[in-house]
Parts: C-alpha cells; sequence; structure tokens
C-alpha cells in the first residue's frame, strides 16, 4: 500500500528567533536537530520504512532528513532534491524578526501577507542581505522575487505529480522532508482543503504525518505518526 | 578543470576496534566524525566546491560525505549512491578482530588475504552473524561471497566510467566518499599503479585527495588537498 509520510524541518534558528526565512538557507538550531533525531527514533520505533525520499534544496530540510535516515539506518535510500519543494519566498518580508514587522507595517498587514492565499509580499530589495543572486545552487532556476501561498502550490504540485506521483504509484514508501509552506500545498491537495481553510493549517515542526493512499492514490487515513 | 576529490570515510567503529568490515555497515566512531568535520572546514578553507557527489551504500561513506557537505554549506548538491564504490568484501574475514585472525591462522594467512591482488578470503559462513541476506538496499544485487582487491577494481571501474567519467567530462567538480579497497581501485587507474604495488598504496581516513585532471581526464596533478 503506497504510503507518503511528509514531514517538516526541526526548528530552524530563524524559527527560533521568530524571522521570515522562505528560501534563506537557514540550518537547524539544536533544539531542531533533537527534533529530527526524535521524530527518526519515533518512526523506527513503530515500524515505519521508506523506499525513496524527497527533499528542498534548503540545508534544515536536507539535514533533517538525513538525521531521520540515520536513525532508521537507511542513509543508503535514494534521495531527491529540489527547489519545487522549498519553502514559499517570502519576498521583502526574508530576514524580518516577525515583531519588528507588526510594529512597522502594523499586525493587520502582516497577517494578510502571511495568511491570505494569494497575496504575496513585496519583492525584496535589491540590496537586501537576504538576496539568493550569488548561490549557485538556483542558477539556471527562475528564482521567484516573491510568493503567495497559491504560487506556492504552483510549483509544488507539478513537481508531486512528475516526480512523487510515479513513485507512490510504483507502491514505493516515500518520505518528503521539507517546509510549512510547501507541505501545506501537498496537504491541501491530498486532504482537498479549501483555498480559505489551507492558510490556517498550522503544520507542527519535526512530527511526520501518515497518509495511507489506496491504489489510485486516494486518502484512506491521514494521522501523527507519534499518534498510533 | 575537472577536478576529481577522493575522501576514505572517517574512522569507524571497527576500524577503531581493529575489525574485518567489508560490506558489514558499520558506523563512524566520534574520532571518524571529527574527522570527516575537520575534512569538510579544510576543503572550505582551501576554497573547494563541488558541483556532484559519489558515494558507496554504507554509512560511514554516506555520513562523512554529509559531514563534509555541511561544512561546505552544499548538502543541497546532488549525491549519487551505489553499492559498486562500496568496500570491498571480506567474505570470511568479515566482523573478526584482526589480532584473533592471526592467532588462528597466523600473520602469513592473513597477510595474504589483506595484502595479495587477486586471492579472496574465503566465504562468509551461511549462519554468520554479518550475512547481509535481510538487508533490503541489497535486494536484486548479487552480493559477492567475498573479494579480492581485484574483483573490487573489477565493479569499482565500470561504474566510474559510466557514471563519474561524464560528469567530469562535463567539467564537474566531483567528490568521491568511499573506502579504502574502492578507492584504491580509482587510484591505481588514475595514477597507473601496478598490481603488485597497489596491495600496500594506505589510504588515510578523512584526507582528501585531489586529482587536477585535464580536459581528457589525463591526470596533471595528485596530492592531499591539506598539504596545499
Amino acid at each position: 500500500m503506497p504510503t507518503l509520510v511528509l514531514l517538516r524541518h526541526g526548528q530552524s534558528q530563524w524559527n527560533l528567533e521568530n524571522r521570515f526565512t522562505g528560501w534563506w538557507d537557514v540550518d537547524l538550531s539544536d533544539q531542531g536537530i533533537d527534533e529530527a533525531r526524535e521524530a527518526g527514533r519515533m518512526l523506527k520505533s513503530k515500524g515505519f520504512e521508506f523506499d525513496r525520499c524527497f527533499t528542498s534544496l534548503q540545508t534544515r530540510a536536507i539535514r533533517t532528513l538525513h538525521l531521520v535516515l540515520h536513525e532508521l539506518g537507511t542513509l543508503w535510500l535514494p534521495v531527491a532534491k529540489d527547489w519545487h519543494l522549498n519553502e514559499r519566498h517570502y519576498g521583502g518580508l526574508t530576514g524580518l524578526n516577525k515583531q519588528e514587522m507588526i510594529d512597522k507595517v502594523g499586525a493587520e498587514q502582516v497577517l494578510i501577507w502571511r495568511r491570505s492565499f494569494d497575496i504575496p509580499p513585496p519583492p525584496l530589495d535589491a540590496d537586501s542581505p537576504w538576496q539568493l543572486a550569488g548561490d549557485r545552487r538556483y542558477v539556471g532556476i527562475d528564482v521567484p522575487d516573491s510568493e503567495s501561498l497559491k504560487d506556492t502550490i504552483a510549483r509544488v504540485l507539478p513537481y508531486y505529480e512528475a516526480e512523487i506521483v510515479p513513485a507512490l504509484l510504483r507502491g514505493e514508501r516515500v518520505i518528503v522532508s521539507a517546509h510549512g509552506n510547501s507541505l501545506r500545498a501537498l496537504e491541501k491537495h491530498l486532504s482537498d482543503i479549501a483555498d480559505d481553510d489551507i492558510v490556517g493549517l498550522e503544520i507542527p515542526t519535526g512530527q511526520p504525518i501518515v497518509y495511507q493512499l489506496d491504489d489510485n492514490l486516494s486518502v484512506r487515513d491521514r494521522y501523527y505518526a507519534s499518534e498510533r
């Protein structure tokens, strides 16, 4: 039976500092490392095994996956890394402390940017220290200026259909280690969640979510691995 | 200019215990973790960057690579993992303490098995605790009973030609994180070392070896990264 486990990376240094991160490549915090290891131990204790892994091009998600696979004793599994699974690009919010933003433009505007379905934040300033222009991992990729959740979904789902669905249709057990918003995209699709509702879906860090699928990939069950 | 960096994994728990390891999946020791991190920091300090990575299906080599890539800030690089880069299979020597073997069959016989070019050790006993029959990473692979260095070379080089050479011919900078004998295979080929000499070539753990190649992959230079 195809199984898809979704895992949001452990706490990052900027989660801890309450800053908008997006595509900036922030590493795990010490707590994030612990969360990832604990997720791996928990999956192992419940007998989970995987055949194939997918993650973003961002250190916090890749490292979370590696820590999980190490605990499972399966670092040898194939791992596909792709920018389509990156976090939503937060544009001009990148690097800013959430409280500073609220003080500057008001809580209402920040909430619109963070939680509206289709309104992207303004683009990053050209001289922002969080510009990715020099980052060679994105050479040849049309890096967005800023993304709404809708924009994020529009690049996550084609990747899911092209790369992850074929593995699931082969009956493989797949783990995706990614980010709050790239996983919202998958949850919206799999669980058929409305535009207005998906923005409010909180995905906790380091908590594997299990989708049991049938042979045509309809969802038979969805639960947190820790709960059963 | 194509660059090929060869890296033997950091010290493993069985290196530390002086046991024959081969295909058994022993993890890094604490010292091995430190060696890998130090190799990564050293490569970073000397400006090394990579485009593509290759490793075996064995935890100690994969983890060494991950630790290096983490230090370099390039965990996002593509990593191919393949059994052809595994350590030589030590057959019936697997799991045995080297001193115990010497006490049992004599230093001369152990040296023949360890250091002859084409004499494989006897196969693993069917009831050996180090049998790999239940290891799903090798499903569909004709796991050898035992390998000589010659046997090891005979499966490493076709993989090198098929997978690593094309990357080098594209001008990519490649790192291979592997094992004493799979790296001997590559060193023998690249540096044109005679059968009788290659068995005596010691490759230290955690010390990146740099091959600078020209456009048709002839060797222009070979050195330890730490030395320049």
